[in-house]
């Protein structure tokens, strides 16, 4: 085994700040000490506790406001990683009022990945519907979904603003969704997502991209979400059951 | 319902090579079309296409190699989405070889969270391990590991970079973990992890932040491990049952 070394100072700093939010000892709201005060408190360099302070506001920890310090972010919105659990109930389980502004719902021909992801052959229609969601009003994801156009002929008619997808598939067409897989990678937002997410370009996005499925294994949607960073975060559970 | 709109253009380019990508037109390690060329094709100015090769880019689904254009990246190395499976035994179902770096093993008193995850009194000792975790050599990600000293007393003289801790665990102590709870965030890289993962500072990078326990609910593990977003995917599957 190699000798133990350590790690670098700001990332240790940064630690010892990320352990006084989540002990409580610096609540959301609260100003974090400042570049000035960790200085002393720490004896290192201003760079080195700078660094240690823009990690907390990449790890959505902290927030800050210009000419005024940095602060103690609120806590992410916590959802359940379940691709078959709407935005709208994953907000509601957490007294969070879910909302939606459309940015496009357009009919297109399907093409490439998205025929396959779908089962239908090039050329076939199917909706486009772009969506900013929102979590007490705040923009919280930036969800792009496509279903088969004759699965759900005149779904752009219905509220989209106000009512889960899945729940008009399920009330409106009798779809009902069995099964979905989907993959989790991060990335950073672009100009657009930026502006439409609230946040700066280069700031932590999830990207969760999804298919589901009926339970007869008939593809409904596929879906590519970007969710913020700073703002949410996903839990799941493993378990491996006992011999 | 509102009139759909467009989403920008680099938006639309980025995702048409994409779906170029995906659908098999362009290889990996094939060079995508130049800033000149997509000028030429799209007819956009050069700001624009430059903007969607930079989403490709931060996607993980192109490298720009300097001096010389933009080449389509390697598939992502994709991983299940279940907390206990090791990531040893991940490379080795994707038929990777797994490897490890230790950059740090020191014996530190549990305080605040450590100790309230990991069950321990303020000040009891508790192991800190920090590795690189490579597949075929190529770093993938950062874990930063703490267990309680009590229950693996030793563990430093075992091969960490050879052998998995959870089978360390098993083998050597007899402990098996039975659940596992797993938080889901996206950030970006710091100087040091862009270093140690051989990215660029502010690469998007997935934290995953794990407390597994034995199937009587003893604590066993609290981990932070942060992997690259470029060359790492998690993939889950949801159900709802039939009725």
């Amino acid at each position: 085994m190699r000798p133990a070394t350590s790690l670098p100072i700001y990332v240790q700093i940064r630690d010892a700040l990320i352990e006084r939010i989540q002990s409580g000892e610096l609540k959301p709201g609260m100003r974090i000490p400042s570049e000035r005060e960790l200085v002393a408190e720490y004896r290192v360099s201003r760079m080195t506790v700078r660094q240690a302070l823009t990690d907390l506001v990449n790890r959505g920890l902290a927030e800050r406001i210009r000419g005024n310090g940095t602060y103690v972010a609120e806590p992410k919105v916590e959802q359940v990683l379940n691709p078959l659990v709407s935005f709208t109930e994953q907000m509601a389980r957490r007294g969070i009022v879910p909302g939606a502004r459309v940015l496009e719902t357009q009919v297109m021909a399907a093409h490439g990945r998205l025929a396959d992801a779908l089962g239908l052959r090039i050329g076939e229609r199917l909706y486009r519907i772009v969506r900013v969601r929102t979590g007490n009003n705040l923009p919280l994801a930036l969800e792009t979904s496509h279903f088969p156009y004759e699965l759900c002929r005149g779904i752009e008619r219905f509220d989209l603003e106000r009512r889960s997808i899945y729940r008009i598939l399920d009330e409106e067409y009798g779809i009902r969704l069995a099964r979905a897989i989907e993959s989790i990678e991060p990335t950073v937002a672009n100009e657009f997502e930026a502006e439409v997410l609230d946040v700066s370009v280069g700031a932590p996005l999830l990207l969760l991209e999804r298919t589901a499925y009926t339970s007869t294994g008939t593809p409904v949607e596929f879906a590519k979400d970007l969710y913020r960073g700073d703002r949410t975060r996903f839990v799941t559970e493993g378990r491996i059951p006992s011999p």
